[in-house]
């Protein structure tokens, strides 16, 4: 990996960020965040701009660049891959390191006196804009919006913004109509006395219409807006993926309907001065609902005493808490997914001790099964393939410069998942093709215990997912061991692999409680910089549990694996198991027996129901 | 408990409210805040100024009276007893209620457009007058400053503020001297780049002086400010007790000494116009530091760009980290405490089945055995005697009309400590004078194998209180039971049995991380509404823990029981105690009987001696 050459392109940005026809008065720094105007964790070509200033393009980091310096804070994950991707221009600003200046610090003590900070006003949550704005004003600047993205004007060959068409779901894999989802909003919206909700979110518009899109890699997404009023529905789309006869009638364009369910579809550009015109239509007392996390440009189009922000919306609360059909859906995929893994684990028993297949190769083939399964849409996120010290690194993906042949001496990591039409999978698994070291079976079983932990807990209705983080640790913490990421985030229905507002981390955020429905992934690790990573996932979906006493009529929760692959027995050392744990492994591979065994027998696939039945012998404990 | 008659309280109340003595422009609401100017958990009778308008004497809830209005603000706990302690004058406003409404809320539903709501600004902290302030201003409203207390006009036979001697306490106690803590306080200063700091809370002036007082019952502190310059030193203190020859020595009052260390005594009450002095003598980047719960009057003095505020001042950070000399302090309390428990539960042994014993008997005596401890001062808080139902009630504490009869059929539960001058204590033993029930030994196991699984719990060093709440309440999840309150709370030395920055609670506060030397309490429960109570509760000490690996050599932490006092293992259901559990029991039990047993004998304590031997016999575990 050599750096990005950025010299001249700085000196471009430099001068535009003078340049009148761009900006009201010089700005003397510009800040390139990395999302988009929808903050989406996952961005579009043309939308990595920080990427195309910088060189850098880990899924984290900001950029500031003013006269005299260009910066870019990242953290811990992507270090390396920074200080690799970035030539000289640039100074790496180590995030969570002590010494580590913030961005509104270092600006500070960088600036001129009276300084003008730009940034655009679309890519900047409205809750940052805050932060950032007071923080520079208490010391004389000015943040500034700068209507026309800086960076686009000198990004001659910017990608244009994708506009693929639409896939419709009908009932049987939403469970709800969107008619009825804007039925049950207005609802909410009339509970917090709102008349209008503004959808920023990706995945909360596709959510609402049943609608799903292909303009971003991995979530299938597609670039649009909608504001909901009392009585109006407008969604902003580009393209004419609107005079697609599916998408018409789904969408009920050509019917006449009541005019509360008449969609307005407007153009994607025009929802800033669409909802200009909304706040200045407003009477008092009617309130506009926000994600706090919109951009500053949409928030500040509703005058302050107008706003109603929330950190999470309505949408996506209700959208995190899967209906039955979408729950048979996330089951119906992870079978199929584990169909496609048992046929990938068996295909690299026989291949990995040829000495031929690379990570690469693996990951491949991982996706090539997944292809065979019907619904399948494509990968949810990026294959991550590692063999020994690949392991260690937490967010790796293979390319050709690091790209390592599995062996049977190496521990192996496999962290992946794909969109299929009935739901979204993630799981990862840690095997070993030869004989795995006892060092390497007991941390595998500390991690494995800390898994069963969360797996198994069972806990009051209501309990909010970070009480649950510790109980994933436990085992390791035993041990003077941990992992630096937390154990779990929730996962849409075939939807983005990562959404909110549940999971499961030390990091206490704003998580709602956990409810009976959401699905979340369970992925305790260990990781040994240099030799090898070690990691369990299975997306699990909050489930009722029975307990012997009900305290206040509360009801209790507890978790039911979706995912359903073998656990590989030969890294467990079973003298490290409780009973209960002994037990729950066995329960676990009884039922991957039962139900992904038919599920193979079904498909014709003989040769991976052996290696299912191999790898799911009962474990036995020495009494 | 009968009601108190407010009617006439209130007709004068809202007499002042519009009295141009007092008040600038009548105001329509005036607030009742419960703590005094130090925002301090235990309040002096003069300070009780919320009860005193309502009669209602719980330790937190909020008054307030508009002129058609009186409602009053507050939790779970005190829903029963506020409702009988107030007269029909009053609304009840049940905090954690869905429909209850927030006191920002339930103004702007009741006042007339434009109104002036007043509140004592001494009283009031900063960050929630500046909550309620945006609030009300957002609706129109303001929020303004009484300068004198409007409770204090109507209040004609208001107790005297206390002002008791004052105990110095030397180094074999505090381990510092002040002026070494004023050294270390002065760094971090410079390192913050702040040159003065204003000590508010009564405990952190007391910590930082080695002083001790009296003035607010359970709590050895006294009524003092401190502004620490980075050369001056100003102790805010009325009375006489500045002139007491040992406090003088004590404080090198008349030494010549370094001008950095001459502490200049002024009045209590010129503290608002001395730091105003301050404010308005600031330079450009001279910031003043204050607790973000300072008062807002005090807050109010220094002007907004020269104000550094955080939740926890350096003070309270150091005080939490106990050093060598405090923490041996805190073990011989610790085990003298523990004497004067065996010898109650001794006496209650041979008294309970006599059927003569009350819990406020049973209260007096625990205090009378104590006080034969050398250095026992005070008790530490409202000693919690509860038999059978009263049990159930978290914050009880026997009065007259509720007194019970300890008996042979039912559970006893007993949260008593107190202040020693070499450390301070709180534990709660939860006992059976004759044979408990099957169910009340399973419900008191699972509450101990919450108290072993944190007590006993191995944990990164950083990692913070709340991320080990779960492991308390586990064992009782699994069965659907709960407890409704925190694990644990911060102990002071010789100080607050209450005291931040950490603890372990559900609650996501802004706790500091643990580190060792740090004692927090450990104490699960379990809570039958009608029929018993069970809490299991030691002090424990932060240690560093050896563990067979050292992840990213952060090292280890773990905890060491300071309370010494034996658990019933009669209570105990031995069969759902694992392996561990039912060692980790034993070996507490040998220290008991080691350490405690050689004080026993050294005070020739030899029935007592006796009980401890008995009830300190090793359990066994059915193989």
């Amino acid at each position: 990996m050599s750096p990005k050459i950025t010299t001249e392109l700085l000196k471009q940005l430099r001068q535009v960020m003078k340049n009148p026809k761009y900006v009201q008065e010089p700005v003397q720094a510009y800040i390139v965040p990395s999302g988009d105007a929808h903050q989406s964790e996952y961005i579009a070509p043309c939308d990595c701009r920080r990427a195309f200033i910088s060189g850098f393009d880990g899924s984290a980091g900001t950029a500031i660049v003013t006269e005299q310096h260009a910066a870019m804070w990242t953290d811990g994950r992507y270090f390396l891959q920074a200080a690799h991707q970035m030539d000289n221009n640039w100074t790496l600003m180590k995030m969570g390191l002590k010494d580590t200046p913030t961005q509104e610090d270092w600006l500070v003590s960088v600036l001129p006196e009276g300084s003008k900070v730009g940034v655009d006003p679309f890519i900047i949550p409205a809750d940052q804009w805050k932060r950032m704005s007071k923080a520079l004003r208490s010391a004389g600047h000015d943040l500034v919006p700068v209507k026309e993205n800086l960076i686009d004007t000198i990004w001659t060959d910017c990608p244009q913004r994708p506009c693929k068409p639409l896939i419709t779901l009908d009932l049987s894999y939403t469970g709800v109509s969107w008619r009825d989802k804007i039925v049950a909003l207005r609802s909410k919206m009339a509970e917090r006395k709102v008349m209008w909700f503004v959808v920023t979110a990706l995945d909360e518009v596709a959510w609402l219409f049943n609608l799903r899109g292909s303009d971003v890699e991995y979530n299938p997404v597609f670039f649009a807006y909608a504001v909901i009023g009392m009585n109006t529905i407008r969604l902003f789309i580009d393209g004419d993926r609107m005079m697609d006869p599916p998408v018409r009638e789904h969408l009920q364009l050509d019917s006449t309907l009541e005019p509360e369910f008449k969609i307005q579809v407007m153009p994607y550009g025009s929802i800033l001065s669409e909802l200009q015109a909304v706040g200045a239509g407003l009477s008092p007392k009617e309130k506009v609902w926000l994600s706090d996390k919109a951009s500053y440009a949409l928030t500040e189009a509703i005058p302050k005493a107008y706003r109603y922000l929330t950190p999470y919306t309505p949408i996506c609360i209700a959208k995190a808490v899967k209906n039955a059909a979408e729950t048979e859906g996330m089951r119906r995929a992870h079978i199929k997914d584990a169909v496609a893994l048992c046929e990938l684990f068996n295909w690299l028993e026989k291949e990995v001790p040829k000495g031929t297949v690379t990570e690469i190769i693996a990951a491949d083939k991982a996706e090539e099964f997944r292809s065979q399964q019907k619904d399948f849409v494509e990968l949810s996120f990026a294959t991550i393939s590692s063999t020994g010290p690949n392991g260690a690194i937490i967010h790796y993906k293979p390319v050709p410069e690091t790209n390592r042949t599995l062996s049977v001496n190496e521990i192996y990591l496999l962290d992946s998942g794909a969109q299929y039409k009935d739901g979204t999978t993630d799981v990862t698994r840690t095997m070993h093709f030869g004989t795995p070291s006892a060092y390497e079976k007991e941390c595998f079983t500390y991690v494995l215990k800390g898994h069963i932990a969360v797996s198994a807990a069972i806990f009051p209705n209501g309990t909010k997912g970070h009480l649950l983080d510790s109980f994933a640790r436990s085992a390791l913490w035993d041990c003077g061991l941990d992992y630096l990421h937390g154990t779990g985030h929730g996962v849409g229905s075939f939807l983005n692999v990562h959404e909110g507002p549940c999971g499961i981390s030390y990091k206490t955020f704003a998580d709602e409680p956990l409810e009976a429905g959401m699905i979340v992934s369970d992925e305790p690790g260990y990781y040994e910089d240099g030799s090898f990573g070690i990691r369990i996932e299975n997306v699990v979906l909050v489930i009722p549990a029975e307990t012997k006493y009900n305290f206040k009529n509360r009801g209790s929760l507890t978790f039911e694996p979706l995912t359903l692959v073998p656990i590989q027995t030969k890294m467990i050392d079973v003298n490290l198991l409780t009973e209960k744990e002994c037990n729950w492994v066995n329960e676990y591979h009884r039922k991957c027996r039962e139900v992904v065994g038919a599920e193979l027998e079904r498909q014709g696939r003989h040769e991976a129901l052996g290696w299912l039945l191999r790898e799911t012998e009962p474990l036995a404990r020495a009494q």
